[in-house]
């Protein structure tokens, strides 16, 4: 089987599999897992903020940063697609009580004047606004890549209203390798931020989130509350230093796949590449071939690859760590028999 | 002054104050006050429901039905202008836990197929779609009537998904009436109801839900909860039950005070009627003459015309019980002088 | 009927009725309501504090406090016979996300070192201690008064904590009365306070919570989502404030008719008064009679004499301004038949 | 160092580090990691329930317990020292919006008649009891195991009253163990059970949630939106699955250095062994030695010996696999020197 349903399942690699079996490890509740810590400290140096922690997937670091940020009544305002919003289960309003309201974007990308005047005033009637969260890479626009200058104008209009800004980054090293610029260019317009170490960079389970140490101090508590303080964790920690260390640059590596797959499905009638390709996802239209993605999806899997739907015509082919060049030409042979 | 702000500044008519006096009452938490359970019974049958309580504010009701209907985590469907996502302070994520999911209304209504789409499925990432929540008329759409037709396809679409029907029906007395149809052909597509007996029908304070029994038995603890279980409601349901016998009729002649003030303004190079004036509110846009809302408001206060914001350039004036024919004639006087 | 269930069941006196009558009256939720604005200067001042609120219903005002005081994570200690934890439906976690911590009191005073116990440290598998709850007089402790000492020595300890202290002070002018002192002598030592205009001093419908300016601002907010804010309050702003003017004194009355229903119970053997007494309410024990509580409602209604169970073999008995002296003498000819 | 402070201190075998190494794994939000599924159904087997859930702590898995069996507004009933109350930070308040109703134990165990008799009746004012939680072994208590027959008690309670029973089952194998029975014998009493693999089965990560089918079906959502739906499981199952293979028995050694040591220091004046040493927990009082817990745990700590406080006067020291007979003997020899 060729897996190209997302990058979550990418298989640890044998370093990280050593990594684990050598991990020096402690009680992280008692804050002494060594292996946690270098990780955290790694994590904030590359991100730069001041200071990091582990949580166990990117739906916690951004569950946490809401709890953290937000009061009960306020509003979050967010892209319509993000993840947050369409793949969290309502889960910052069930645990952290505020209000989703939804700025549909271009490419994942919100226009900050619709930001701005989102956000609401003093009004006894209006909730008020606690977070703005952005998505980069944005998953549901096809791995797009919001621009550094698109954050930087939405920063500023945040910074003016006295309103923090969380960027769910589970796929950032993705945007900062295709622009080949430092992580930091983005991190900088932010006030936390959460980037995965599993899906592209390999590692089994575990995210980062990242702020200042007052954000931390605080996001530690709700991370126990949420039951994500743990004991040993220095096993899963270290595979994630690798992930960090080794697995960034070689993300570049997916996105080449990536265009070298959409460039295939390009030449096939029938089928519309619907994204940029910016990074590592391809979105393909099928409705050209009068099928439907489930339909699609069901005969890819018979000749041996796996996809996903993105909605009733429309399925996300991801290239990731475990799937290899010649797969590509595999993939495309099957997509030219369909 | 004449109060053009809103038709919730009216003050309660002779009769009403004269009710207020005589009321028989008692402890309403025992269920022993028989004009409030007089006043539910009239409203339970006027709405074509089971049953029906009274609550303290629309505010309240709205509240109530969300709580009632919904779990924790669950998203509810509203239009993005609605009152429920705009004016309640996010109180249905603070309290009910639910996600707001908006779709964007034309005149109020929102497509029947946009509800659909935006249904959730069983992917245990999303949220459970839980309530489908209606506004009729609609405050923000400039008391824009939701047609009877509409309701019923998005009624239907909800019962296919077996979702309940909310309906923040604050002013819907305003759509019967500006139809000449009875209330009941809008509140037969819905699940539970909230409308106001103060507003047009100018009771001090107040409004009612209604649905089945099961509904208000369930929905009766919340307002217990929300500190609206009160003692000798008698008091301020007297009036309310003066407002649904003796003032619904007269809530045509608002309306046609409010047609004759939005036709005037239309005759004023400079400003522009933007709604349709269904009912008792007109939306004038005021950047025609290169003022501002909040200019406006300021010129016509010093010129004794009370008038509220509804964004940068434009104004909200509202007819009601206390406005006169006259004062619409001083209106529009004073409009011609700016 | 001699209506001895509650002393919420009093019906608004004639001056009340006329004052309901006569209100001058505006929409509150604009502040423009004279005569909810004159209440609550005039409840702010004789309690001591900046700023006050006018609320529908006592549980709302406790419900707001809690709102106001605390974060969602935080435990509220309180006494384990309380109103707010015993009767308002488990509001205060379902909206305000707190845990309760409930302490056992003497007469319902709770033991200062008890709370100083349980105030909780800054291990992060913590709850931190957000509020001190304190009830006065105290219901379930059948009115009884916590002292003033008492009240002084855990606002130190909560002082010293920096953990606000928030009184429920349903009936705190039974105290004030029965103790012959002023009610700031009590609500100098809390943060807040919420007071009921109904009970023993006859409005049909509100409380007030007060405290410093800060915190009613907040509170005016809550107020709002829970579906509190109103429109012509002065409707029944104006009996509030015949109750606080016209009212408190003749408590007096209301004490002297429970110390004599319970000195003529005590003379009855089988019946046994199980609280001091301090104010309008009587406990009485019916297991020397072997009858349940309820066999001895049942019986009473049947004679003319609501009461309420207080357990399994405890009923309460409350006087009020509806129960006058004679009544007493035929509820003590009644309970020599039982 | 000899580390006493706590069971979670364990660090991963040899046996779990290889297991770890070679685990197979796949991604488990789509339910294809094999060892994770493996490891579930060799829990929900030993558990004597339909179904089990990986989790990443106990917190979590109470937390997912308590959100899947309650409503908002529910009240919950638990020990006053259970760790649910004490040592989760107010979390099943935060995100369940449940009530916390706490039962003052015996050695851990409620009385079956007080369970009873908190279950609340179904008057509008009060909360519905939702669940009543039991916690075995019980940690405050000093490991204390809350006997079968105090289980089926509270369960046949709860059975009549329709509420369900979760047990905090973080330490229910040492239970199982000292008390040579099977494990079935406590759960077969349980709606719904957490077990650690970690503590004393020196797992590094990890706990399992076990009941019938659809409460596993609904937890497993509520576990997604708490961030703890992770992706190559695995690795971290794959220890979890020895630790209940072949780390269960070996739980009579730790109770017997337990037992040695509480042997020990009952023969040193001036220390107290407060708790009946059931299991691998001894509680000493210091008091008779003029000394505080914090100061006592200065001292153990200067001589080599790491032990936590349980109170002012109260240090806990917990035997584990990492602690061997002669650290048993060095600590006592510590005590002597005290």
């Amino acid at each position: 089987m060729i897996d190209l349903r997302s990058d979550t399942v990418t298989k640890p690699t044998k370093a990280m599999r050593e990594a684990m079996f050598h991990a020096e490890v402690g009680d992280d509740v008692y804050k002494e897992d060594p292996t946690v810590t270098r990780l955290e400290q790694m994590a904030a140096e590359k991100l730069g903020k001041e200071s990091a922690l582990f949580v166990t997937s990117g739906t916690q670091g951004n569950q946490i940063a809401v709890l953290t940020h937000c009061l009960p009544g306020n509003e979050v305002l967010l892209e319509k697609d993000s993840h947050i919003f369409y793949y969290e289960g309502g889960a910052i309003s069930a645990f952290a009580g505020v209000q989703t309201r939804t700025i549909s974007g271009n490419k994942g990308a919100m226009e900050p004047s619709e930001v701005q005047s989102a956000i609401r005033g003093d009004d006894i009637h209006e909730p008020e606004t606690g977070l703005i969260c952005l998505e980069n890479t944005h998953n549901r626009a096809g791995g797009a890549i919001v621009s550094v200058e698109n954050m930087r104008q939405i920063y500023e209009v945040a910074q003016k209203a006295n309103v923090p800004v969380h960027l769910d980054g589970a796929r950032l090293f993705n945007a900062a390798v295709a622009k080949g610029c430092a992580i930091t260019e983005f991190t900088k317009y932010t006030s936390s931020v959460q980037i995965c170490l599993s899906k592209g960079l390999g590692a089994p389970i575990g995210s980062i989130i990242a702020g200042d140490q007052t954000f931390i101090e605080k996001a530690r508590k709700w991370r126990k509350r949420l039951g994500g303080g743990l004991r040993q964790v220095g096993t899963i920690a270290a595979p994630g230093i690798i992930a960090l260390s080794d697995m960034v640059d070689r993300l570049a590596m997916d996105h080449e796949l990536a265009k070298k797959l959409a460039n295939g499905i390009r030449n096939i009638s029938g089928f519309e590449v619907v994204n940029d390709v910016d990074t590592n996802i391809v979105l393909i239209d099928v409705k050209g071939k009068q099928l439907t993605s489930a339909k699609v999806i069901d005969q890819l899997k018979k000749r041996g690859i796996l996809a996903v739907s993105f909605g009733p015509t429309v399925i996300r082919l991801t290239t990731h760590y475990d799937v290899k060049n010649e797969e590509i030409d595999q993939t495309l042979a099957v997509f030219n028999q369909l």
